[in-house]
């Protein structure tokens, strides 16, 4: 008798299919609320962020929402751990984690400092990307080289892990690749900043970062806040089976990352940064 | 001499396929900060929202959003508008919406209340639903019935009419529907929830809440999210050609929602409200 909800959850529907409807079974992607508290020695602490996640990897999760974020590097945590209070009903302690700091709780207004520069200035794309250079460092060039081959090859060992796990097809994916094309970590969830999240802290736990020379790969879209993550996290090129937006592909032009979209079969198009394809 | 974006931005470049590379230009779907912006009566004025959309329909979005959010309906609304101070840098003039309300402004934990019930009772769906209940009735029964095969119907509809906008693949869509499949009105936005904010606060800014008789289709997945802002609008029926999420599930049972997911070709999923379809 656990009340840890899992990525999963069994239900019954009715599938119509033409003039025909039968009743079954079906496997639904968990969409829970997960709430991320700060707690400092001197006994500060403070809600900064509530998520709706699938359950599983929250710690990660929390932990590559405050590098992605610019509020704590894996080096300011001194744990993680689930808020498991006794007062709290059964269903609601694993959608609580706490993070313990060494130092104090940095100042909340810092979660909207890459949007609002100053009121005088007002809130634009390009006022977005000078804020993040206060505390993101473009990517260094020529670490990374790949030759169109070996991204084509990408989404599918995607597809292939993630059908592990993803019995659903509700589970955004985010696969972390190495500089020859093998799959290194893969973190799915219903929201696909969330799935980036757990895996830039999984990284950040295990001491990876920053990840230079890897590949992050997205099954959606890539937009704004998938890229300053990857950039916060030092990825030089992030690749998704769909299409960046406008922002996404100014981010990378400026921080030197190099963007691939619509990756499928033998073809994509290249963003940003095309120096690191090869060919 | 125009510094306001439109929803798609040209750029350079380059299509790989196969072996082969060509260097061309392309559409992207513009993403831009959009800071919505409450002022009352008695002068004061206070942000309350920074979501990164694509420009066009601002003021359906910002209705929307705090129809949504439980913070404004259409007819506390006085007046929207851009805040277009001269101060501002002509690229973020259209990127600041001012609601003027008739009252005062909401309290702001109000944004969080959906979430945070009390910290005794901590988060978790269940709780999430519990907190609606105080703000949104259940969809009253009865008043819509359809046919699979209008279902069916749904998404080439969608699809057709997001073709005259869509030339960039990166846009979400959110379609209104009649109850004899009639598309009533189409928005699309990088963000799915967006999306749905600008079609909501069209409805509302048009009298046309609550929606009762009306279908919500999205092109996407169906989360916690974009159903908790179809139950505020009373929409009674929403489909989804992708997954919906396990507290998308919930609380379209929990408020007599009907559901439908993987809506492609002749087949779906009814995952709630299976009275509504009828056959």
């Amino acid at each position: 008798m656990t009340a840890r909800p899992g990525p999963t959850t069994r239900t019954r529907i009715r599938e119509l299919s033409g003039a025909t409807a039968r009743d079954r079974r079906d496997d639904l992607a968990t969409e829970e609320p997960l709430e991320i508290r700060l707690t400092s020695p001197d006994g500060a602490r403070r809600t900064v962020a509530i998520t709706m996640r699938t359950p599983g990897h929250d710690f990660e999760l929390a932990a590559g929402f405050l590098h992605g974020e610019g509020l704590a590097g894996p080096k300011e945590i001194a744990a993680i751990a689930y808020c498991t209070d006794e007062d709290l009903p059964p269903e609601a302690r694993y959608n609580t984690v706490t993070v313990r700091l060494h130092g104090p709780i940095p100042d909340l207004p810092a979660l909207d400092r890459h949007f609002l520069t100053s009121s005088a200035c007002g809130v634009c794309g390009s006022a977005s990307l000078d804020a993040l250079r206060d505390r993101c460092v473009p990517i260094p060039k020529g670490l990374l080289e790949l030759t169109p081959g070996l991204l084509y090859g990408l989404p599918d060992t995607l597809r292939q892990a993630q059908g592990v796990f993803g019995k659903t097809g509700g589970l955004h994916a985010a696969g972390l690749f190495s500089a020859t094309g093998m799959l290194v970590a893969l973190r799915e969830d219903v929201g696909r900043h969330n799935a980036v999240d757990k895996l830039v802290g999984w990284a950040g736990l295990t001491e990876r970062l920053p990840l230079a020379e890897h590949v992050l790969m997205v099954s959606g879209r890539a937009s704004y806040e998938i890229m300053q993550k990857a950039l916060a996290a030092g990825i030089a090129v992030v690749c998704a089976v769909s299409a960046p937006s406008s922002l996404a592909v100014e981010l990378a032009r400026e921080f030197g990352m190099t963007l691939v979209g619509f990756l499928r079969g033998e073809r994509c198009n290249v963003y940003a940064g095309q120096e690191r394809i090869l060919g």
